[in-house]
């Protein structure tokens, strides 16, 4: 089975899927493609890249992450990865990490996942993710700026919070799950950009951050040096 | 089993949910609220909706479909509803219509409600549903005037025709499934703005028209007469 993704600085949905497969201790090959159609200017023309070149030959819609299983089938789209990769491991005795085995916590879980998926687009738009960009000093500024976004995270919070309250922790759903995945991009944008949580909220971010899986992802993603200007929002060089 | 949906002519998310039950011949009860929040002047304050104060005891992300279960459990977001549904009905022997059965295909279906659930911005931008509005003089001129649209019609041709292809028809998977609910509203605005489709694909729309459980939606829809000013993009009043 190969997973194939992103640049591990930029790219929120590769570290999904990733971190979902890694969490969970399954066994992947990963193939990372440099996400050169947003190397140059915002707004130049993409289609020619490598990247869009290599995409053509393993998913029709041309995005990472694309899980390629063992038949040689391609599966876009994290929750179509996501929901595969479940299914493929039926109560998962040895992985545990996917959906919570209460069917009520995986129908909340699910809701959560598709919302993530769907929606949040301010914080999409605003803050991107960006792993090695850190200046929480923008924050206020920025929810000042995009009411969207602070109506995006206020209900990332309370989100968090009633799923915490619900389960006693550590995680969402209690063990890790999918649904932390989903949202473990959303921790480094809180951490990149300083936006402010509720004391529950922050504490939960802060046990996503130092999971192992994603402490691995990180490391990677700092270990890139490979500024896209495409992908920046807020500089035009590395500072 | 509740099923909580919005107007049926304006509500495409709605719409996915309440097709993929009733085309699999799952009984529920059918709860509209009208989407009053849309009803005034586009941009008009939205909170104090009767709307909005219902679902707010219904669904934490406010937002329609919510399948409320026999527990008395919220689940939210199309795509977490059809999945909880698919789970709670495997096999399905009486319940043909969810997902395909056989496991490629599963996977290849989730890729495309996933690509529906999270993709296709311009189209939803551009050509919002509205199933009494049937303009089809329209769309060359919005094709000109939005190349993402234009890109997002040529994605849906080219699965659609992939698909179908691979299935050898009728629908995308050989029998109707989740995937062929959820690409049911784009059939609506392909009818309404008069965008031009590949034979095979136009062949495929006309036969998710002509399904009965469309159809019924479709009637039902036609005969709301609930104008919502919120909700029209292309006219200040019904014609
Ligand atoms: N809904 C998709 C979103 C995937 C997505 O937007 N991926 C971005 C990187 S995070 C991408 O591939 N962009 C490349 C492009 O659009 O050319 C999913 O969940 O997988
Ligand atoms: N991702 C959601 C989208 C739901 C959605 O956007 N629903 C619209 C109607 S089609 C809605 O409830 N809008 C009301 C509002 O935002 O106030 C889903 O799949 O259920």
């Amino acid at each position: 089975m190969q997973l194939v993704i992103g640049n591990k600085n930029y790219s929120s949905w590769s570290m999904r899927a990733w971190l979902l497969l890694r969490a969970a201790g399954i066994a992947f090959e990963e193939i990372r493609l440099r996400m050169d159609q947003f190397a140059g200017d915002p707004g130049a023309a993409a289609t020619d890249s490598a990247f869009a070149r290599r995409m053509a030959g393993l998913s029709p819609a041309g995005r990472v992450p694309v899980l390629v299983d063992d038949a040689g089938q391609a599966v876009w789209d994290t929750l179509a990865i996501a929901e595969t990769v479940a299914e493929r491991h039926p109560g998962h005795p040895g992985h545990p990490g996917l959906w919570p085995q209460d069917a009520h916590a995986r129908a909340r879980a699910r809701s959560l996942c598709a919302e993530m998926h769907a929606g949040f687009g301010a914080l999409r738009q605003h803050c991107t993710m960006n792993i090695e960009f850190v200046r929480p000093e923008m924050g206020p500024e920025l929810l000042a700026a995009h009411p969207a976004l602070a109506r995006d995270l206020q209900r990332i919070d309370a989100m968090w919070c009633d799923a915490l309250t619900r389960s006693g922790g550590p995680f969402l759903f209690g063990d890790w799950s999918i649904a932390d995945a989903f949202y473990a991009p959303v921790v480094s944008r809180v951490r990149s950009y300083g936006l402010p949580l509720s004391a529950p909220a922050a504490d939960y971010a802060a046990r996503v951050w130092a999971h192992p899986a994603v402490q691995d992802w990180v490391a990677e993603a700092l270990a890139e040096h490979d500024f896209l200007a495409g992908e920046e929002i807020y500089r035009r060089q590395r500072d």
